[in-house]
């Protein structure tokens, strides 16, 4: 099995932000919650309720003294940072991050991401403790991120790396797509009762206009019910028009 | 100019949820916020300073009675569900919508994305106004999740479809890389301390070892300053080696 990402707090001031931090983990399949001296103290009342379950189905919290403590087992740590700092390091952005620890995760290695306080990120000497640096590419002019916010996009970055949903699908519940042949047999049948109603004026344009129409009933990507209740319009638009 | 998508939520409960999702927009550089009859009212004073600014600087809030009046203006709509609905629709992933909404802005076409309420989401009445769906895809055992972070990952997917950023890069700061003349001087500086210091005892061994450790100083991708530190080091431990 390969590991997963740890999460480590560094700091965390309100409870309430880290059961919202764990609800994302949790969102995104993430369990292993490291805080380093959180303010307000732990366990939190105010963290289990904010995490809507998470704490208590699956997320689990451990605490450590310092940040060196906390990432002393981990082989590849990355610190997130909002601004670029006097250091040189590798800088992800949150895709490329994902990509780098599932490369290392499949040779075996523990990894884990840090994030800073709420209002003042993490320290410089925190960041030298990582390896690498994640930096989320957001609007230049409004970068101020919530915690949670943070840990959930770079959560979701290293889920979607993996994967597999179709970016596109056609979702039909239970309704089987009609047949070519059942929809050729609408078009058909449509053009008989335009052609008795007088649609057809210009008799050159009539294979332009079958043509067009054609092609917007194939594009609906039409189920068999949907075949049979145009047929039951059409029904009754010759009705009305017989009265 | 390409349109950006507007972010139409369907019956909000929560002000402080409302500015939360304008905080996450602007943080994506979308500022077309759309509201069908928020529960609690607008304006809020609850949205406003849950945005942190958001709702002052950039994103503009527009107030309707129904799903239909506030879609009325668009091209292509997409609503975010995170349940199947039993409906022919396309249902896309965050990272497939976001290119499906910019091939349609790039041609000119106007779009928006809707989300439904806190607990209920949207009604099948107002997907069925959707001309697709987008769903994200979580841990299946945990979808729960908050309306801003369903709206920030949207967002997201959508600004990072056509960011820039190098998903990986080196930052130096202001310190210039070391050029490969200083670390192969470095190296062999270090290679002759260690000779002195009877380091080699094994000739054979000598070139594996003195090529590994150039291949060790030469991942590290040293400044000239970090090139010059070493020197100053190699001086500080030869000098406590001679007292």
């Amino acid at each position: 099995m390969s590991h997963k990402p740890a999460i480590i707090l560094v700091h965390p001031q309100l409870g309430e932000n880290i059961g919202m931090c764990a609800r994302a983990m949790l969102n995104c399949g993430l369990t292993d919650l490291r805080l380093v001296a959180p303010r307000d103290g732990w366990p939190s009342d105010k963290a289990v309720a904010a995490s809507s379950g998470a704490l208590e189905k699956g997320v689990t919290a451990q605490v450590f003294d310092t940040t060196q403590e906390a990432v002393a087992g981990f082989h590849y740590v990355i610190a997130t940072t909002a601004r670029p700092r006097d250091m040189v390091k590798t800088v992800y952005t949150p895709h490329g991050a994902a990509d780098s620890i599932w490369q290392r995760a499949d040779r075996g290695e523990k990894t884990a991401i840090l994030f800073g306080a709420e209002r003042s990120g993490l320290t410089n000497e925190d960041v030298a403790l990582a390896n690498a640096v994640v930096t989320i590419p957001l609007n230049p002019d409004f970068t101020s991120l919530n915690i949670a916010q943070a840990v959930l996009l770079v959560s979701y970055a290293w889920r979607a790396a993996r994967d597999e949903t179709a970016t596109s699908a056609t979702a039909r519940g239970d309704s089987p797509a009609a047949t070519h042949d059942e929809i050729t047999a609408l078009v058909a049948r449509l053009e008989d009762e335009m052609d008795k109603g007088g649609f057809f004026r210009s008799p050159e344009l009539r294979p332009t206009l079958v043509r067009n129409l054609t092609a917007l009933f194939m594009r609906t990507d039409m189920t068999s019910q949907e075949v049979r209740t145009f047929h039951g319009i059409i029904s009754a638009l010759t009705r009305s028009i017989e009265k």
